[in-house]
C-alpha cells in the first residue's frame, strides 16, 4: 500500500470543508459503510470513501463523493475518518501502513469488534496521537438516518463532542464513556439479546409446525405476547442488581421447570437446543439448592462461570 | 379416595345454578388455581373447591366458595369441572377414580401438561363420556381476569362453544381446533419463546456487568431495543413459510456469525451458553453449504434433527 505524503490529515480550512460540514473519508464500502457515507454526503459533508475491492463506489460517485484509490489518499483529505471494514484484523491491515498520516485526526471506528479488540485500537491510537471514538451500531443499514437508528459511543470524550452534529446524521448517538470498549460491549450484548430471542421464536414456530401450523399463524399470536413480555425484562434486572431472588412474588425455579417443554419439542420431533439452554441454567440453580427463588437467578448460572461442567 | 355416590354430575336446574350461572368446581388450588376459582365466584358462579392438602381454601370459603372434602364430592355440585393441577401425573390420580361421576360433565383441563398429554387426556375422556377441553394459559395469575389476559383452548368445540361466556371471565379466549394437544403445544411453543427470550436478556445483562453497568441500566436500552426488534418476527415467519431464505434483502448467516459475541461473552468471564446455542444452530446450516442465505435458515437447523450431533 503506497503511503502518500501528506502535510495533514485535519485540516477544514481548505475550500472542500467548512466548520458546519467537515470533510469525512470513509473506509470500507460494505452494505452498513455505502450507506454510513451516503448518508453523509446527502448531509453536505465532502465525503471521500474507499474499498478495498473497486466496483462499490460508483453510486457515491455518482452522487458526488470522491473515490480514493489508497487509504492514505482517502485520509489525507478529511477530517473525520469514519471506518467500517470487515473486522479487527483488516481495521489494522488498513490502518498500520498509514499511522502517521492519521495523527490529529478524528478517528470513528465502527467496524463490529470484540470490546478487548476495541480497546486495543484505543490504545494503537493513542501511541500515534490519534483521537479514537468507538461505535456499536444497533441498526440495519436500512434504518440509518432514519426514526429507530441508534449508535453507541465510546473512547474519546473531545471526538464525541466536537463530532456529535456530524454523528446525529445516522441516528440517536448515546455516548458511554472513555473505555473505548463498552459501546461495543453494550452491543454486542443487546445483540446477544436478540439473536437468542430470534432463535426461541424460531424454535416455538417448529414446534407449532408438527400440528401443521404456519410461522406467520404463529407470529400472529407469539409476537405480540413477546413483545409484552419485554416489558418483564426491567423487573428481572431489579431483582438482579438487588440480588434480591429470595424476595416474595417471584416464580420459582421450580416452577419454572422446563422439563415438559423439552419433552414436549422432542415430542413434535425438534432440536431441544433452545429450551435446553434455558433448562440448564435452571438445573444448576435448582441443584445448588435455590429452587425456591426466583426465575432470574438464572443469571447466577450465566456469570458462575465454574459451575459451567453442567453444560 | 372414597367414591361418594353421586346421581348425575351435570344438573344445572338445582337451586344453585342457573343458566347464566352454571355451577362450577375447581380442583387444584395452587396460586392459579386460586385465581380462577375466585374470578368465577366473584362473577357469581356457585363455586366448589378442592385441594388435595387442606388450607388453600380459607379465603375463597370467606368470599362463598364451598369447600369440598373429595373430589367426587366436588365434581357432584357442578355443571362444569376446572382442574388446575400440579402435573398430568396429579390429573389421572384425582380423575381417574371418578371417573364414572364425571360422565357428561364438561371438564376443562388448564393443567400444564404436554401435547401428546392433552392428547392422551382426550381419548381418556372420551372413553369414559366426558366432554373434555383443555387449556394453556398465556398469563402470570396476577393477571387473570384483567386486561392483556389470554388463554388458549382446543379440543371439544362443543364445550368451548357453550362454557365461552365462563371463560371470558378469566381473558380472552382463543380456540383452536379440536385437536386437544393443540392448545398446549402452542401455549408451550411461546412460551419457550419467551424463557429463550428472558435468557438472552440476562446474558446480555451478565456481559455488561464486566464493565461495571447495572442491569436496570442495561434494561433501559436493550428492552425497547427487544420489544421493536419482536417487530422482525413476522418477517422471519414469512421467510419460513415460503422457504425463501435465497431471496435477496436478507442478513446472511455468513454476516450473521457470531463468533465475536462468543468471544466477547468469554472475554467478559461469563457462560457462553446462550449465545453459543445460536452459534450452532448458525454454524450447521453454514457448514452446509447455505452460508450465503438469510438467517432465517437456523429454523432448519431447528427442525432437522438428524444434524443434531454438531451440538
Amino acid at each position: 500500500m503506497p503511503a502518500t505524503p501528506v502535510t495533514s490529515a485535519s485540516n477544514s480550512s481548505t475550500t472542500l470543508g467548512s466548520p458546519a460540514h467537515p470533510r469525512v473519508s470513509v473506509l470500507g464500502l460494505g452494505a452498513m459503510g455505502a450507506v454510513l457515507a451516503g448518508t453523509l454526503l446527502a448531509a453536505g459533508h465532502p465525503t471521500t470513501v474507499w474499498n478495498r475491492t473497486h466496483g462499490r463506489a460508483d453510486t457515491l460517485r455518482a452522487a458526488g463523493a470522491i473515490e480514493a484509490t489508497s487509504p492514505a489518499e482517502a485520509v489525507s483529505a478529511a477530517d473525520v475518518v469514519i471506518v467500517c471494514l470487515f473486522d479487527h484484523a483488516s481495521v489494522h491491515q488498513t490502518l498500520d501502513p498509514i499511522a502517521t498520516h492519521l495523527a490529529g485526526t478524528d478517528l470513528v471506528n465502527l467496524t463490529t469488534t470484540t470490546p478487548e479488540q476495541a480497546r486495543e485500537l484505543a490504545a494503537w491510537s493513542e501511541t500515534h496521537g490519534i483521537h479514537h471514538l468507538d461505535g456499536g451500531i444497533m441498526s440495519v443499514p436500512e434504518m440509518i438516518g432514519h426514526a429507530g437508528s441508534e449508535i453507541l459511543y465510546s473512547g474519546s470524550p473531545e471526538v464525541f463532542g466536537r463530532r456529535q452534529d456530524l454523528l446525529a446524521h445516522w441516528g440517536a448517538s448515546t455516548y458511554l464513556g472513555p473505555d473505548a470498549g463498552r459501546a461495543s460491549l453494550e452491543d454486542l450484548a443487546i445483540l446477544s439479546g436478540m439473536y437468542v430471542m430470534f432463535a426461541g421464536f424460531l424454535h416455538g414456530a417448529a414446534m407449532v409446525a408438527s400440528a401443521g401450523v404456519g410461522a406467520v399463524e404463529f407470529a400472529g399470536r407469539a409476537a405480540p405476547f413477546l413483545a409484552a413480555m419485554t416489558g418483564g425484562l426491567g423487573g428481572l434486572a431489579e431483582t438482579v442488581d438487588a440480588r434480591s431472588y429470595a424476595a416474595p412474588g417471584q416464580q420459582s425455579l421450580d416452577f419454572s421447570d422446563l422439563s415438559h417443554i423439552v419433552r414436549a419439542s422432542a415430542e413434535a420431533g425438534v432440536s431441544t437446543e433452545a429450551v435446553q439452554m434455558v433448562q440448564n441454567l435452571i438445573t444448576r440453580q435448582r441443584d445448588a439448592g435455590f429452587g425456591t427463588e426466583g426465575f432470574a437467578r438464572i443469571y447466577e448460572s450465566i456469570t458462575d462461570t465454574t459451575s459451567r461442567s453442567h453444560r
